[in-house]
């Protein structure tokens, strides 16, 4: 028992890496069903458009849905137009441009995920490349094989029986693979020099940004119980009062400027 | 009960070698799912790259992982920038090379796995020398083969009927797990000559160093959970404050020369 | 449950023995994995040296990573280059040559097995008999055979139709087993002596001996222990005194040459 509590307590601790971990996991599980069940190349002037869009769009939308998720977000935006001078100062600015650079590396995990290996998978590519209208391409895929290759060119994915299939497809493949890797490798490298510069321009020692992240991560938590326990209270003597059709006993409750102070 | 708790002693005594030995294991189970199901070797212009790019990519991937997952990269980092004369230091300077050192010496553990797994399965290496373009190797493979065997070199992973598939295959192969071996000898050399050189030149004595390493895992136990403790007084205090409109009642909070001194 | 302590107590005190019976056990394991699923002779001009690197260096590797396991190692080699007159004082270079055979006959049993098991397995020692160059090696194996035999004599293992396969191959897997068995008879037997002449000039008897091993071994343990302790206290101690921003009180720690001395 002594030892479980051990485990759920590093699980605890690391539960930001951990769940960064898990992110990539649940994109590649959801790419491949997806690939595997719904994707299918026209094999018409539509591929380029049809797999541009399959290989993007997920991504944008997992993009956005990692906005959407995170609360930094919400707490970066909230008020933001109606605090003019707020915005215009050249240092919040900055602050908020350096946010809202973190909220992006930490919502990009997923549509990064999602690109990489559709591209390590290779159909979407395959698809893209076969269906596009680019001469130079085609006649450098083609680079000395039959007459009709280019021109049957867009068939390729769907005719099983076309002259010199695998030999195009797994060419293509693995240009769609280098490219993976060089996207998973650039991206992953970018990362950890941006947070190797913001690190090292921190003007906290990495005990005491522990500390604040300990004491932040504690603050929010009892935020949420006294603002619950307050706004139950406050319901309460405005219901009973009205009920009771009494005037309400009078319950402090912060002022705005004082809500606007610690946001 | 009791024979159970001396094992999971035992398991948290020998942690770090444990760790250390699961990396490789899991690395070699990547490797092996990824070059069943992922890498084709396309037979075309493409294999020295594609090979290439499959080979060390994902190495350089698990590198980059390895240090952004280590606490003693941030560790060393955080601050490192606005505090110059720390790094012009000669003797600080030669410390941050040590520790720097030692981080990337637990961080090639996983790449240096992947190279050498995938050097002993083959196939990243067939299609890397089957695929480059230099003319000698080409001559020595094909020696006392037929003709056609240097221009049609880079087909022979695909093509399963051609002449003298199997051994010039098998030979590649042969020489890649060469390689493999080799590459694994001179890196555990080289790690434990470095591991002796360092340890010889330590001022402590070992049975000091140990009580050492206890010393520091537990003041960082310590401190995690004394800071932990401090940061929910801290906040309670804040919040607390707050929804009853008082001034907050002052709490000793360690100014910011002590954190950077016992940093 | 009585009997099971037995056994339990019994395991616990022949923990060496039978951790070093494990070993041999776990190589010829990993030595059967490797054989059956990595292992195939090239059968040309790389077959000597493949068989060759195959048959030793993962046993170097086996023996470097003995070393790099082992306790007393580390223990020997902490500090020992800044301690230039224990170095060269006759006595104790001759206790550390002593030490250091000690530890290369324990890091011995993996690699020593591994060979061993890749003798009787035979497979390697084909591979670098047939590939050999060695004229008059060849001119025995093929002593009344076919003019052709010397010629072909490397692609033996390979081809399977060859005239006199089974002949040779069967006479060469018997001088492998043959060797396989010298180097363990061999190996076991200078072993014994070696344990023989050391224990032979111990100048302490058998049963004090066995006192000593007993009495180091609880040493260890309660080192062990009181030094987890002592870290423990000083280091919620140096913590509390941060937090509280006191000067710590003092606690005594033991003198650098205290160290030393036990060490």
């Amino acid at each position: 028992m002594d030892k479980f509590k051990v485990v759920m307590n590093l699980v605890q601790k690391r539960q930001t890496t951990l769940g960064l971990g898990l992110i990539p996991l649940l994109t590649a599980g959801a790419e491949h069903v997806f690939s595997t069940f719904a994707f299918k190349c026209p094999c018409s002037e539509w591929s380029f458009l049809y797999g541009t869009v399959s290989l993007l769009v997920p991504a944008a939308a997992l993009l956005i849905l990692g906005y959407m998720l995170s609360n930094k977000t919400w707490k970066l935006f909230t008020g933001l137009c109606l605090n003019k001078s707020k915005l215009f100062r050249f240092k919040s600015m900055c602050g908020c441009l350096c946010v809202f650079l973190q909220i992006t590396m930490t919502a990009m995990v997923a549509p990064v995920s999602w690109i990489a290996i559709a591209l390590l998978n290779g159909v979407y590519f395959e698809c893209i490349i076969t269906g596009s209208n680019v001469t130079h391409l085609k006649s450098y895929l083609c680079h000395g094989r039959s007459d009709s290759c280019q021109t049957e060119l867009h068939k390729l994915p769907c005719d099983k029986t076309a002259a010199d299939r695998d030999a195009i497809l797994t060419t293509i493949r693995a240009q769609s693979q280098v490219v993976g890797w060089l996207v998973i490798a650039s991206i992953m490298l970018s990362s950890l020099l941006l947070t190797c510069v913001a690190r090292c321009h921190s003007p906290v020692s990495y005990l005491q940004l522990k500390f604040w992240k300990a004491y932040s991560q504690k603050e929010s938590n009892f935020f949420d119980s006294y603002a619950t326990e307050h706004a139950k209270k406050l319901a309460e003597r405005n219901i009973k009062s009205f009920f009771e059709m009494r005037t309400p006993e009078s319950q402090a409750t912060p002022p705005r400027y004082a809500w606007e102070k610690i946001s």
